[in-house]
């Protein structure tokens, strides 16, 4: 197996060192659609079976239906992928459109809820010990300028995580580039989701309008918005530790502890305990508390 | 004066109220550049002489003498438009282009430290209270977007202040079509400065280019970076105080002090005494005292 040119198994290599994302012997379940992202991943976790110490890796297909006929041929292609790849993989369709009418949700958030959902559900019926999905430093860049852009404090800024639970993301630190250069090379074949060129999606907007133009400022945007990233979780975390040190306070002490606090704490006092996020609604409470308002 | 309908004076009255950017009975200079947003501001500011109680009120116009000719076009209208309303104006010329290759520095950089500089030799010479500067809340996005570009920790997402010093900016709260509503009902005019349209410098990509396409996202994207702002600036203000704490404990106790302190603040901590920012650099720092150097 020749993988010393390929930046895509060197990165990540490096976040599996880093913060030792997969322990040895796990079951790994793939979240698979079928796009370039996770058809990479695939192959890349295929390639590095021994470097993990990977027990055992199967693909999971989530079909949304929400793409009429595009979903089935999606689904057909996951499990012909699987099929030449030798690989074990799991289908489970979602009647998403159907969810999300009754709900009244958003589709896009609703497929996403149920992906994740369905992504539980097998880890457990099937005993795996980690569900892989493909998300990597664009996607990082993504998240972050649709928070900003949408509105938040500190947490948006931070996008996601390369761990979080049940869910790791072995591509964290891999750009788009570096997973097209892997796609080229090992000859990978996917699917092309035509939504992802349809701009009336934000996140499209901000992939294919907006990321652009920014790395013409800076080519190396994805890098340094996750050095930012690094900086303000660390801040992130402190402030929690201090919000969570101040609500025993001022559970204990009531409203007079709440008023004491730096004004910083008040606010995430507020949203902890209140789990209103809205930026006017939280100055109002905390603009009563001050009035004389218990807590 | 008819002000009941201009959104802008609104605008610049809500901020007077809520920050006291300009105490009664001051003098101000206006940094006057003879573009849109400097027309506008001194029209506002004479508008609105009595509601500030303004004792004096002058313009000041730099020459950067960067664009050649049009440079003294500036010069000229900046002359004439005072005339018309009858104010007082200070015209200073500095040839930029000669010192920015003196300092070897980029001249964009270059004009606005000279700019600043002028700005308040002037303030002192001439005995005013403040530099009023044009700064709007697109501005504000715009270098919000760059620093985040470029690389940023809290610091950058915080762009700049209402009031910094001498400098107090009243369009603060103002957007573009604020200014361009107000410029076209009260008949303003101005000069178009034709690099404000070059792509080659960044901000005019992140405005022409990157901004456009976040607004179609969120249409106030505007009004909610100044929300995150404001959060954000809470936080920042908490953890300097800490990061000054800890200062002062790294002193006495040395080290070992420095040791036990949240990691995110030993960051702030290695930035403030050492006056690095490099992100790379601030690890290496911060590894070779856990490894045994002196602070």
């Amino acid at each position: 197996m020749n993988t010393s040119y390929s930046k895509l198994l060197r990165k990540i290599i490096t976040l599996q060192r880093r913060e030792n994302l997969i322990p040895p012997n796990s079951s790994i379940l793939i979240g698979f659609s079928g796009g370039i992202d996770s058809s990479c991943l695939a192959v890349a976790m295929l390639k590095l079976r021994e470097f993990f110490k990977l027990k055992r890796i199967a693909l999971l297909h989530v079909n949304h239906m929400i793409r009429g006929e595009e979903s089935y041929r999606d689904e057909e292609f996951a499990k012909s992928f699987a099929q030449k790849l030798s690989l074990e993989i799991f289908i489970k369709r979602v009647d998403v459109p159907k969810i999300a009418k009754e709900k009244g949700e958003n589709i896009e958030a609703c497929a996403r809820e149920e992906r994740y959902k369905a992504f539980e559900e097998i880890r457990r019926e099937e005993n795996f010990d980690f569900v892989a999905t493909a998300h990597h430093l664009g996607d990082l860049a993504e998240t972050i300028l649709l928070w900003l852009t949408r509105g938040t404090g500190l947490e948006g800024l931070l996008g996601f995580e390369p761990k979080e639970g049940y869910i790791v993301r072995p591509l964290y630190l891999a750009k788009k580039e570096d997973i097209e250069d892997f796609a080229k090379r090992e000859g990978i074949e996917w699917v092309e989701d035509r939504t992802n060129y349809d701009l009336s999606y934000a996140r499209n907007r901000i992939r294919h309008r907006v990321i652009p133009e920014l790395k013409k400022i800076n080519r190396n945007l994805e890098e340094t918005l996750l050095r930012m990233r690094e900086i303000l979780r660390e801040e992130h975390r402190l402030l929690c530790q201090l919000t969570m040190d101040a609500i025993e306070r001022v559970k204990k002490e009531g409203r007079r502890a709440f008023l004491e606090l730096d004004p910083a704490l008040q606010r995430r006092v507020v949203v902890e305990l209140f789990g209103i996020k809205n930026f006017k609604e939280v100055k109002k409470v905390i603009n009563r508390i001050k009035k004389g308002d218990k807590l």
